[in-house]
């Protein structure tokens, strides 16, 4: 049985994303916050991109491609993502998207097939943990889908990106995950030139 | 000529302090925070008490005291602290209190004087750095005053003390640093059992 992983680049006054007042501020903080991501030859090869870098970034990318069976994410990601992610989008396995909205499987190349669950987060990660076997599921994002699941208690470990610039205003990645302390375990430091890989366990 | 340099236990989400509508619930946030640094040798010697662990955290704690000839605080921390710190406080060097509360200077024993700042976060900083000399100044806290510093440009260095526990609610260290993204550049990662030490300078 694999684990529950949610992975995302936060700055380190814990944004996920720029402000939110329209598409392009929003993927100016996206893209400053993966900027440590792209050169990489394990970002580069589920792309369809050829050569890259091989550092320790790399292999903390590797490692979380290689565990990965499904992928669970929110409908905003999937809305933002589903015209720029094209015909092979780089996921290359199923991806469950939680919303409100009704719709066929959709197929396409290269392995990744989109999933839309309309009965909540925890009927989505059912089918994606189903969907993934013995791999991970990752949790993709956003930030609303990330704080359901650690209210509802169902993320195993948390690894995150961090990155050194606040970005001062965008989308916090913990804003709303109650007022109970949730405690966690500190599993793995991992420090590069532009990023520290920081993994938690959920504390049980 | 010293640094300027913030220092805090922060929680992975981002708080230094528990929900702010009590002391009783702020102070429970700002303990669970400190936890890692009450059993120190180097937090328990100028608190008068013998003993304590020597790792690794002890050796960035001693290494902090040791650098430090003045420190700044805003007035809420020292309204908070000015009891329970009694009449040989912890701090053996001379601390500026940015206020709006002109005051005469506070001589306690042990080397701390308190000097109240009437005239700004500028003024405070000119101050404890002529004091300070060679040595750092240690910004202390809170989150106001590290904010004004951030806009203004008089931070050097910040060093964050990780916690992994995500609290929920409370003082957000930064929550008003400005619109635009201030970059840093992570200059150490030490990481232990309970607390990751990461080590920020300001690019410039």
């Amino acid at each position: 049985m694999g684990k529950v992983i949610a992975e995302m680049s936060m700055s380190l006054d814990g944004f996920i994303t720029g402000p939110t007042d329209s598409a392009e501020s929003l993927f100016a903080g996206v893209d400053r916050l993966h900027q440590w991501i792209y050169g990489l030859a394990s970002w580069r090869a589920p792309h369809g991109l050829e050569g890259g870098e091989t550092n320790a970034d790399d292999e903390i990318m590797a490692e979380s491609w290689q565990n990965t069976g499904a992928i669970l994410m929110g409908h905003r990601m999937f809305e933002h993502g589903e015209e720029p992610w094209g015909d092979n989008p780089p996921f290359h396995v199923p991806v469950f998207v939680v919303t409100h909205h009704a719709r066929e499987p959709l197929v396409k190349a290269g392995g990744t097939t989109f999933f839309f669950v309309t009965d909540g987060v925890a009927s989505a990660m059912e089918q994606a943990k189903a969907a993934a076997g013995d791999k991970d599921v990752s949790v993709a994002g956003g930030a609303n889908v990330i704080q359901q699941l650690l209210r509802a208690g169902l993320l195993d470990e948390i690894q995150l990106h961090l990155i050194p610039v606040l970005l001062g205003t965008g989308t916090r990645l913990f804003e709303d995950t109650g007022s109970d302390p949730i405690e966690l375990e500190c599993t793995r430091v991992v420090a590069s030139a532009n990023v520290t890989h920081l993994r938690f366990r959920a504390a049980t």
